[in-house]
């Protein structure tokens, strides 16, 4: 069994009856999702949403019933992948491109519960690059006030055009090497005009889950919310 | 002379030759770009960037040098009005609904001159409906969030239909009565995810120049920056 695969099934477990339940994206969140089907076609009754359309069609083929989410005020339980975490259980998330709907959705969920295999836990955030989502609008301005963030931006491309967010906007990965201060860095970067949403996600995981390639497991409670 | 017209005037005397100078929106804006096209005509060499497609278009009419925003790396002197100013002179603006291209023009300004009847003026922030742009994914879930921070908000309309802002958004209204930290209660309206910009310039404001009814004028130099 793979880590990333140990550490979505645990986390699956503590899904229940009645629950509302986001889906997030990417190969370890696959794992869960695949999870949670096998569990559905056993009689655990629950309404799903999604962060990505990957995730809604994998749910789809699998039973999951799913919900639009313009009908959901809360979700019960968020279960993601992450990108990079720290020590102090922060988070980059959105190497994929979907971090805007992935934090509203972490955002709005009563328990956010965050599955990666241990390549990810890291000591300080920054070295996998910081995705910064910004409006078109006069983008070569906002690019430089990161810049002057030192965050050394690039506007992603895909296949020689620049890529477009599900929302109709530019991503700016950021290399700053180092974000030593992650609650910090996310506020400069949202008071910057024209950056819609960063990859930081500070103070939002419930529990961290980290998987080895030996199956084992290690849960962090962290931050509970409700 | 109209109060306006007394604050528009007196901002544009400070525009010289070799300028690039952005064009505010609105009725008090309006009367500035009158104020430079008569100078343009009197012989005075600047380029304008605009904020929004109906100063672009009175601009033309008047003969201004119009040029992209996307061949400027930085704006001289922005002149645009404001919709509240407080005694720390803190801005409320985008009751017109263009507060991200405003701010984004503001923000990249090295003079950011606001101009406004002295009506405008109020002692503190937020009986004007403070602006919040957001994004329409999961609107219902970013407009709860608001509503947490007591903003009362609405969902702009127009013509029975959700107001769209020039970058795909929606405009929700928020009314706080008194916001007696602007600083504070812009970081944390823009750390929602779903949020891309709101209304609030802080620290922005190089001068305030008032207009009164009898054409006087007074100008505040505040925070100047370079």
């Amino acid at each position: 069994m793979n880590a990333k695969k140990a550490a979505a099934e645990k986390a699956v477990e503590v899904v229940q009856d009645g629950m509302i339940v986001g889906l997030g994206t990417g190969s370890t969140s696959y794992w869960a999702i695949e999870r949670i089907g096998e569990r559905v076609r056993e009689g655990l009754s629950i309404q799903a949403v999604s962060s990505s359309l990957a995730s809604e069609e994998q749910a789809k083929k699998l039973g999951i019933p799913l919900i639009p989410l313009e009908q959901v005020k809360s979700i019960d339980i968020y279960i993601d992948g992450a990108d990079e975490v720290d020590q102090g259980f922060q988070l980059i998330k959105g190497g994929g491109g979907a971090l805007l709907r992935e934090k509203i959705l972490a955002s709005s969920s009563k328990q956010f519960i965050v599955i990666v295999d241990d390549s990810k836990m890291v000591e300080t955030l920054g070295r996998f690059p910081l995705p910064v989502e910004i409006v078109p609008f006069a983008s070569h301005l906002t690019v430089e006030k990161l810049r002057q963030l030192d965050g050394q931006p690039e506007i992603r491309m895909k296949d020689g055009q620049i890529f477009i967010s599900d929302n109709g906007n530019y991503i700016v990965d950021c290399h700053f090497g180092t974000i030593a201060d992650p609650e910090r860095m996310s506020a400069e970067i949202n008071a910057i005009a024209g950056v819609v949403e960063n990859g930081l996600f500070v103070h939002m995981a419930s529990q961290i889950i980290v998987g080895h390639a030996d199956a084992s497991v290690k849960v962090i409670h962290c931050n509970p919310r409700q």
